[in-house]
C-alpha cells in the first residue's frame, strides 16, 4: 500500500512518524524538499531522518491513502495537486481543524484530530494525544491501516471510527470556536478561563455557535456548553491553541474555517458576540 | 527654575530634549541611572548625552515643574515619590494618555499629549507632533516655560492653554478608545480602517463611549464620531498606537485608564461592544 502524508507540522509530523513504523510504502511531503524532522515530547527531542519531498515536484505513482495535515488555509491549493497523486479509490483523509473545506475534494474523509502540539522553527513540540476520528463506513485502505496500527507494537496513533461522527465533528468545531477565539484575540493561554468575564463571554459565544449548528435540527445537546467550558478549564493553563500560536507567530489563522464558517451558516440568527469576534479576526488577517 | 522630566520614553524623550534647550536646571529621571538616549526622526538618529538619573535614588532639592511622561500604569507608584521631589507650589504636569489617574496627585496638571512615537530597545522613534495642551489657568512656573519655548529658536515643543480643555481631553480619550482597542486586539495597524466592518464596529464603540462621556451633560458633540473615524482613516496606515505597540512587545497596556475608565463610568448604560473589548483586554493582561 502506498501512503502519503502531506504537511509535516504539529499534526503531520506525528502521523508521519507513526506511518513510517508500518510495513507500507510511505512518502512524506512538504512545501519543499527537506531532510528529516524533530519531535519533542516530555522535554526530549528526537530526530526522524525521513526525507520530506517537495509536493510540487512529485511525478510518481498514485497513493492509496493520503493524509493531508497542512493548515486549513493551504487546503484549496493542495486540492489541486491531489488528482495527479491519486487513483479512483484513493482515500484522502483531511486532518485539519474547522469545516468548510470538504468541498475542495472529490471524496474526502474528514477527520476529527486529537493531536496537540506546536510547531517551532527547528522542531515540533508534541503536547498530548495521537488520535484521529473518522466516519464509520468501509474504507478498504484505511481499514488495513487501522488494523496495522493495532497490530504494531510501539505505535501511539489511533484511528477510530465513530458512529456519531457528525455530532463529534460539530462539537470539536464548537470547542475550537470558543477557545481559539478567546486565546487568539487576548494573545494569552488557557489560563484566561480563570476569569469570570472571560468565561461568561465564551459561554455567550458558544451559545451562538450552538444555535447555528442546531439551526435545522438538534445536532449538539445544549448541555455541551458546560462541558466545553469545563474542558477549557481543565487544560494546562500555559497551553495555547493553534490560533493562539498563529497569532504569536504573526501568521495567518484558520478563522475562515472556524469563526467565519459559523458566521456563513448563521442564517437570520442574531450573533452579536460572533460578529465582533469575526470582525477582530478579519482585522488581524487584513494584509497579513 | 528647577525642572524634572520623569520617564524618558516615546513622549518623555521629546519633552526632555526640548527642556534641555531652555536656560533652566533640568534633571531627567528613569527607573535606573543611564547615560543618554537616542531619538530617531525622519530616518535619522541623534544621540542626546544627558544623564538620566535613578528616580528612586533622588535626594536633592525640590523641583518647580515636574513633567511625568511614564506609562499611565506607572503613575500610582510615581505619585508616592513626588512629595519628596516637590514643594508646595510645584506644578506637576501629567503627560499620559487616558483618565482616572489625576486623583493619585495632590494638584496635578493633566496634559493632552500630541507626541506620536514608538520606543524601541535602543532608541525612540518620533513620528510626528510635539505639543501639550493644558487647562487655561495661571501657572507661574509653566507660564515661564511657555514663554521660554516661544522665545528660544530651534525648539519644537509647544505648550498651549485651551479654554475648552475638558472637552478636548474627553475627545482625545474617545479617540484613544476607538483606535487603541481595535489595533491592540487585532494586532494590526491603522490600515484596518479600510475594512467596513471594522469601521462599523468602531463607530458602535465610539457611540457607547460618547454616551458615557455625555451621561450627565453634553461634553462632546455627537458629530465628533464621524470626525474620529476620518482621523483614523487619515493616519499613516502602517502606524500603530501606544496600545498596539504594547501588545506587540507583550507589555502591559494602559487599558485601565482608557477602556476600563469608560466602563467604570457607564452607570446603567448598555455598552455591549465596550464590555466585550474590556473582557478581551482583561484576558490579555491576565498574569502578564
Amino acid at each position: 500500500m502506498k501512503i502519503a502524508v502531506i504537511g509535516i507540522g504539529a499534526v503531520g509530523s506525528v502521523i508521519a512518524r507513526e506511518m513510517m513504523m508500518l510495513p507500507h510504502d510511505t512518502t512524506l511531503f512538504g512545501r519543499s524538499r527537506k531532510e528529516g524532522f524533530t519531535i519533542q515530547e516530555d522535554g526530549e527531542s528526537r530526530h526522524y531522518p525521513y526525507t520530506i519531498e517537495d509536493i510540487n515536484a512529485y511525478e510518481g505513482d498514485a497513493f492509496d491513502v493520503i493524509f493531508i495535515a497542512t493548515k486549513a488555509t493551504a487546503l484549496k491549493a493542495i486540492s489541486r495537486l491531489i488528482p495527479r497523486m491519486a487513483h479512483d479509490d484513493t482515500e484522502v483523509i483531511l486532518c485539519e481543524n474547522g469545516m468548510g473545506f470538504d468541498e475542495y475534494f472529490a471524496a474526502p474523509i474528514p477527520a476529527v484530530v486529537y493531536i496537540s502540539g506546536q510547531k517551532h522553527a527547528d522542531r515540533v513540540e508534541h503536547f498530548q494525544d495521537a488520535r484521529l476520528l473518522i466516519e464509520d463506513r468501509p474504507l478498504p485502505y484505511t481499514d488495513r491501516i487501522i488494523d496495522d496500527l493495532e497490530a504494531t507494537t510501539g505505535v501511539e496513533l489511533e484511528i477510530e471510527k465513530a458512529a456519531d461522527f457528525g455530532r463529534i465533528r460539530h462539537e470539536k468545531l464548537l470547542i475550537n470556536l470558543g477557545i481559539n477565539s478567546l486565546t487568539a484575540l487576548s494573545n494569552n493561554t488557557a489560563k484566561i478561563f480563570d476569569l469570570e468575564n472571560v468565561t461568561d463571554l465564551t459561554r455567550r459565544l458558544l451559545g451562538e455557535g450552538l444555535d447555528i449548528i442546531n439551526r435545522e435540527r438538534e445536532i449538539i445537546d445544549p448541555s455541551f456548553i458546560d462541558k466545553a467550558l469545563s474542558i477549557y478549564q481543565s487544560y494546562n493553563r500555559e497551553m495555547g491553541t493553534s490560533m493562539y500560536y498563529d497569532v504569536m507567530a504573526e501568521a495567518s489563522t484558520e478563522y475562515m474555517y472556524i469563526q467565519k464558517y459559523f458566521q456563513q451558516h448563521k442564517g437570520d440568527l442574531d450573533t452579536p458576540v460572533l460578529d465582533i469576534i469575526v470582525t477582530l479576526l478579519d482585522a488581524y488577517q487584513y494584509e497579513r
